[in-house]
């Protein structure tokens, strides 16, 4: 249950920020948001920057530390970017996206996100019962406060969708799992692709198929049609082909008629 | 390969989003941004924003068009959020990761996020091979588009993580994926396209692209290509129609020669 789900920011010093949480939350299907010691709330530029979830800042809880923060809850993941001194028991964002779901279900969940410059303390963290650690780049692996809450808050949200099987935003069967497959050509790209529709539009006129001026849905048919396929070289070279000889043919055909 | 994944971000009007999109991207190890006709840019803003990521802004190319921005690459993937008059491929974020990756290994892949208030043209999604889907609140859907370039971002990390572990067990690559997704419009059965295959070589053999008795090819190539595309029915129709014009037309051609 989204409702048992709550997202606590400690110490957060740029309001653009709080309302962004807010925002990226509010995306996801989560509402309860408390504030541990904001340096400004409310603020405009929270407002500002949570656009539609503005309620979501009236509806938020200010309080004066993370143990208030956190009472209720029977789970409490930290972030944590660093790896510390005593190791702590670590998820990835799915599991803890998983982990949340699956709580969430009989009591209440707190995610805890730190300051924009230090994280959470080592007391704050062992304050937890896991840590979450979102998987960044090893040479700068800084990820802004709202965009963590967004990663989180995505993950939780990915799974109760799985959970609910309603397989994510696209419902399985309205997904396309493609030919990712290793092929024995290599694609053509999508510069070269253009010229083909190019190509082929302009084949359809010439042999009469298709007014110039009125081409109805068929280019964005075709579009779609190619575009999911993807055409490796030799198969392009085969339409190029067979266009320009239909083409050919299409001026002999004018000539003889003139 | 990281290096061959970009992310384009078209019309982009403010220039805080541009910043917050590069630092998510190299966060995730991403590299290639490109900018279609930013409102503004370079900015000061953009470079507060990305904070230890303005390497990304610097190195970032700015273009015309989206076409431009996507010439080099096999694979375009466009983020939508709206479900649109003609249904195209959908994959969501995790696939939209996956995906990419895998293409990766071998060639160049672009994913491209739209306007802040409009995001992308039914035009500009039609030049995209697949669309992306980030899973939202169905009330309150509206994703910052740094926030959308976060949780791609993180899938495409998160793809290329679960790749380099061993204990995954049927490597993608070798899993042969189908199309089985609900289709707007009905495929036709393979009895049909026999008629079909049957109708495609003899219009080739009419108007003077394929020699009957010398086929070579070109007939196991034209199976291999439309049986991973699998026609609808209007499409399905649309090709029988142009193949019957062009019959027609080698038919004129052949009187008007004699």
């Amino acid at each position: 249950m989204y409702s048992n789900i709550r997202i606590v920011l400690v110490n957060t010093t740029l309001s653009a920020n709080i309302g962004a949480a807010a925002r990226a939350m509010k995306t996801m299907g989560l509402s309860d948001l408390c504030l541990v010691e904001p340096k400004l709330f409310p603020s405009a530029e929270a407002t500002a920057l949570a656009s539609g979830a503005s309620d979501l800042l009236a509806s938020a809880r200010v309080v004066a530390t993370m143990e208030e923060a956190v009472a209720d809850c029977t789970l409490v993941i930290g972030t944590s970017a660093r790896s510390r001194t005593i190791t702590w028991p670590m998820m990835d964002a799915r599991q803890a996206g998983e982990a949340s779901r699956l709580e969430s279900e009989t009591s209440k969940v707190a995610i805890v996100f730190g300051r924009e410059d230090r994280g959470l303390t080592n007391e704050e963290l062992q304050r937890c019962n896991y840590h979450v650690c979102i998987p960044t780049d090893d040479v700068y692996g800084v990820l802004n406060v709202a965009a963590a809450v967004q990663v989180i808050a995505y993950e939780i949200r990915m799974a109760h969708l799985l959970q609910a099987d309603e397989s994510v935003a696209v419902p399985e069967e309205n997904r396309m799992p493609v030919q990712f497959i290793r092929w024995d050509k290599p694609l053509v790209p999508h510069g070269d692709m253009e010229q083909f529709y190019a190509h082929f539009e302009q084949m359809l006129v010439d042999t009469g198929f298709l007014e110039q001026d009125n081409p109805r849905q068929l280019p964005a048919r075709a579009r779609r049609l190619f575009g999911r396929i993807r055409l490796d070289r030799i198969e392009y070279n085969m339409w190029r082909g067979i266009f320009t000889r239909l083409q050919e043919m299409a001026t002999e055909l004018k000539k003889a008629k003139s």
